[in-house]
């Protein structure tokens, strides 16, 4: 049992799973097989469960997902401890299946709800690329909404060219420009809204994104541009609640410049950056359109059973 | 004669006489000698003038200097008009070299006066690259401040690299940051300045400059940062006053990526932006430190010869 | 039976039954009276109150108060669905006669808790005419508060004048203007409040009502005058939740002008506006005087069942 | 010559003169008519021309342009006091004729300038009637600009009629609305720029125009749009530099409803309103585009005589 | 019985014990004496703890955290009342000695979760003295975080003194200034987060505290710093659901200065001011940091049974 | 001569001679003897009042009356250097005089000025004490303006109370609040406009006064009330032209309390703050009621001569 564990951590610390959806329905289905490894009684099988846990999310510290995953199944696991072995497989690979499948559905949701947001004509912009934010556009053109896309090519990576590949070939109208040209594109082509993903959502709404997410954000306030981030409720961070914030990843400054092109300047590589609440106009989860002040309460009753307040 | 003003022309065109400063005291030079050639009186001196300087305002277009410069020239040659051909010749030569002087003095200038701006343990931020920027900061480094700067890498050309290697050579500590990175940079490291040059400044205090300085602007603005522009007072547009505005110009996609690699997909490659007056804390100018609203003051003072209102 | 819906549907869209409240308890007593009538077995019934419900809801397509009345009858007979013909009449006629109780204190309710928010000599504007906001302000002048109030016309159809009568004729001291007078108004009279209704209103707290509404909204904000809405639960919009909005009505232009007056000159007649959430100071409502963010929590606690989230 | 100045009195004060422009002409001209009556002596001319302005400017004591016109001439007249009689009359009549001619090519100078201003594809809206703003409209039409104008009806003597006939007429496209409807409209419309006229100009860049004109400002502010003051210079406030203020005319009620429809309702016309420098993008003048701030300058440069400051 | 609550009204109205969690705890075991007095039967005990509950609630009608308890214990009397005197006895002694226990926890928990509010080298910024900040900024101190607090001297009473011994002596780097320093401290110290506490919070985000934080709350807010309320949720104000206010207190003149000393000029004293919800980036409650937006939620949550809405 | 001088100095440095007014007029009285003690020629005379110019500017390095003064004074004697000294004495004295009485006049037109901005039933907030602000409100109560002022006490030297006794013996109805008041009186007692001195304006129109005055600015701008700035054109800052700031001045800590009260407490008494020129509504000089983005203008128009620009 050891070994699949094993397994999963290494593919998610080596990214070879990736994409918050993915690192919680990988973690979910191996805390599945581990219920049903060998042990004598359900107390035995629970501790596995939490050591299991305790590793696999200590492979990507960053991703709310993840731990959020594992604490959810852990706490299932917790209610049915009253249980015999038996039973308490049966009910809790149940439940697992259960929360894999709203996981799968949640994308899904999401895209459907969202495609009502945009609009005949819109000028959309979006940042880096999300899995969320494409699905969602990708419906709303299939949905037969005609609009067109402006992408940043989102420095120091590129992801952005990933998205306007993703995105033309589905038949969308997409541009790309430099990231610095995102306010003088929202005064000149008049840009009605933003859409991008977001990496952890907090509970008083502000959000965390890949670096330039906020800046753009606080373009869009200036010109009344609506903001709306895609984002399953997996994203939320249950300890915002009890005021712990996450610490901002900084890279390695090659992928900015080689450092020896430049000898005697320090370079930084922050990779996200912050978003206030001010600047969101809503988030779209699979739980409907929200506004930011609504994430505290959607958290609470998500993820209250987390924080025992 | 015409040599000489094909090749000021020529020099200018291809760029290799190259920076606002530079071109217009290229242009000047170049109307001294004109003022020498061959002519049979005063009136055909004052024609051959005029057309030398129309096609030396040719050349660039978009250069603010360039026709502030020759229409200046243009403008003392109309005054004394009345002269004899030698005494016209005596007092407009003096009046020209009297005006290249100007020019070399006004870097000088205002490099000396934003030097009062900066303060020690300062952390500033600049954009791109301007001479008059890092003559500026130079100065306030030799004046025995001890600040750091942040340069942006400034896509698509990276002139943020030739900032970060000036800046750093002379002794000034430096770091490279990506485009996106200025909102996070403000709020984490605590900038409390931002200094720019500028490409042209209107008469209501707006100004035109590399694509992302307006939404730098937007950040300090937000985050009641000091935004400092350091240009000469040749960069003022007297025909603002008329309400005219210049063309964004927009440069080949090619700068960005290559098109094939991105096929079905547009790419625009604006390559300045305006930024708004009220995000403007204050022009460094040869003649002093103004706020953006009396930009239309100085512009009638210096150039209201020119409007005829 | 399909005379009682056929006569309520007709009443409704003729206008002969108006006014939020009014419509929802016609189509309450209208579904009673569905449930009274020849059935084989509750399956049967079931049916027929749906298409009855269809049919009601498609009377007034823009009026929120019509399908969130419809839908929680429909709602309640769904859960009841498993009980023998008998009970289930029983226990859904009791239902009803308890929803449309409910709606005829929510406004008693309502001017109640409004009242409290009325200060002696405040100086308060209101802008069209709602029955909500006519009780409010009459319950406050019987609570013994004196204070004056200002009514807008209301191009085109000066419904204004309707309120300044009510009001006038109650005792409190009433002022007419013109549209336009608004800004100025709330300067030059220092106004304390604004006090208007709604006609829909959304998860995210901003609200539709009638042409005008958003511009007043928009001076009360800049000059810090509070703005409030007096409105009924019942106007809440479930779909909002999942990203739907409400088209604007355009009506006719010969409300504005008779367009034979000028010829060759268009005329567009918008009857309503959105009022942004951010400009609202707080909604009285039968439950309450909440923020604009708690419009979401109101609305998922009130029609959960609705949106199946 | 009595009879002259009381002719001109009377035609200003019944407003068979009208319009800040004409009133000013007939002003100047009526006092070159004076200059030319009997008169002994340069000092009793002088008096005549003093009692005479007082009167001409107690016709209509809020339109700005009279008193400016008066006071200028005299002015001008107390300059060349120390001429003999017939001196002074040729130097005197000589500069009358000058400011006529100046005021005469103003309104066609801020045409052409302002013209500049409009950009194909403009959706422009405009308020009540002004001269300047029809003009201007119509210059940049025959200039070639294609653009379409938004007039309010302009309550509550619906002068937006006129401006629609006006436009249209021309050939622009020309749509009327409500005055409610303006916030509405720039938001779905996405209306480009606000034209307007002025009445009487503050030497702190705020301005008092038609009532409404100050709420369609503040919308304009708030969503970023563009809000141009079309302007004479005659319009200028100079006493305003001392701090003093003109009362806003309040017009008989009757112009709104017939009072004795609403018996006990008071009923307010306030003819004007006044809007902030900061929500003032630029007035056009015949001195050029300039920002509010400059307002200052243009007085004390135009107008400095008359302060004594 | 009648003596007891006698005395804890006396010591309550007489400052003897005062502190918002203090009076709450001495009212609660003050009604639990009642529990244990003398009676026939529940109905009479029910009485008696009214009545008892009313004239506590009277000694200090300002403090909410006073009624809040009182009403709290009365609902518990209330839900028990079907109970025999024994019972209800055990019952309720039970449920009053777990809400005293919950308050007593309330305080630690609020120090512990706000704790991780404070950074390194934070400037804190604290207004007035309160108990809930102490130990809030002393646990952060204890959990080894490293910063430094200035202190208002908050007049007329001088409680800044009483903030500034308390943290200096254990240990935090504290400094005094007066009140009026605050906006320049904000940008010449770089204050990162202010932290008060708070009188009475309502349902909006609002909140009541001492004179002077409201206008600290408006520079917090223009200079983008964080404005940290630290509160338990006792001091929410349920009533403030139905719209009512709390009235500001005027004290003594005398407490600013002696009237005789400034004869025929007027003194107002105002203890208290009302801080606007935008102004406040989040409460630290014992429930979690909560922005506030989600007061409204938490007070429903805990208060509902209060206001049968 | 010498003794002249130094007494002046010593009057100046010990605050004998204080007050903006005072004090440059001292200055210029000094500087005219000095003109009249012996000398062989013009070039001695010039030298002499050259280091006695210097020798009174080092008296008060803070109050920039004091340098303007004898800046402008020795500008005139550089402008009259060629004449022989008879000449020169005559002319040198006579501007002087001239000086001095522009001096004297200005404070009374100030008053004058300013008193049309008074209205009646004003609510007029004032902070620490100004004589121009003194004379402009009496002069305004004496004109028949009926108003009513509120003062801060103004910690921590109670100058305040100074306000509070003028204005009330001059039968001014006056009321006395602490610092942080402010605020809620502004809300509560609908404050219409804030009048205030100042120390040193900036070129952009910023300004130096009394520690609180930024706080009560940035309140009055939350609140759209007026805030006028009253004071002589002798306290604009020339060098600010340049970039040079002034020094905020650090007064001793026990003017707040006796350190040795506040054992291990650091205690800051900053004496001044900067009000940012967007806060300010208008300045009230000698030279009309202008703009803070006038400023600029009237500098250069007054102390142009001063920094050859």
């Amino acid at each position: 049992m050891e070994e699949i564990v094993d397994k999963a951590y290494e593919d998610i610390k080596t990214m070879k799973v990736r994409g918050a959806l993915d690192i919680a329905i990988s973690a979910a289905e191996t805390l599945k097989k581990v219920v049903f490894s060998d042990s004598e009684d359900t107390q035995e099988l629970l501790q596995k469960l939490k050591s299991s846990g305790e590793r696999l999310k200590s492979a990507r510290p960053t991703a709310v997902s993840l731990p959020n995953a594992v604490d959810y199944i852990l706490h299932l696991a917790g209610k049915n401890s009253g249980l015999g072995l038996k039973d308490f497989r049966g009910k809790l690979s149940e439940s697992i299946d259960g929360f894999i499948e709203e996981q799968n559905q949640a994308l899904k949701k999401i895209a459907e709800i969202g495609s009502h947001l945009v609009e005949d004509r819109d000028v959309i912009l979006t940042h880096c690329n999300s899995d969320t934010v494409d699905m969602l556009l990708k419906r709303a053109w299939d949905d037969g909404k005609r609009f067109e896309v402006f992408c940043t090519e989102t420095r120091p990576r590129y992801q952005g060219h990933i998205t306007a590949r993703e995105l033309s070939s589905h038949g969308i109208p997409t541009t790309l420009v430099v990231d610095s040209a995102v306010h003088l594109l929202m005064k000149e082509m008049k840009v009605d809204k933003v859409v991008v993903g977001a990496d952890t959502v907090y509970a008083n709404g502000d959000m965390i994104n890949k670096i330039g997410t906020s800046q753009i954000a606080l373009c869009a306030k200036e010109m009344d541009v609506d903001f709306i981030v895609a984002t399953e409720s997996l994203k939320l961070c249950p300890q915002s609640l009890l005021g712990s914030k996450r610490e901002i990843e900084y890279r390695d400054p090659s992928e900015i410049i080689s450092p020896d092109k430049l000898p005697g300047v320090k370079i930084l590589n922050p990779a996200f950056d912050i978003t206030n609440a001010d600047y969101i106009t809503v988030f779209v989860t699979e739980f409907g359109v929200i506004p930011p002040e609504a994430v505290y309460h959607l958290l609470r009753e998500k993820f209250g059973w987390e924080l025992k307040l």
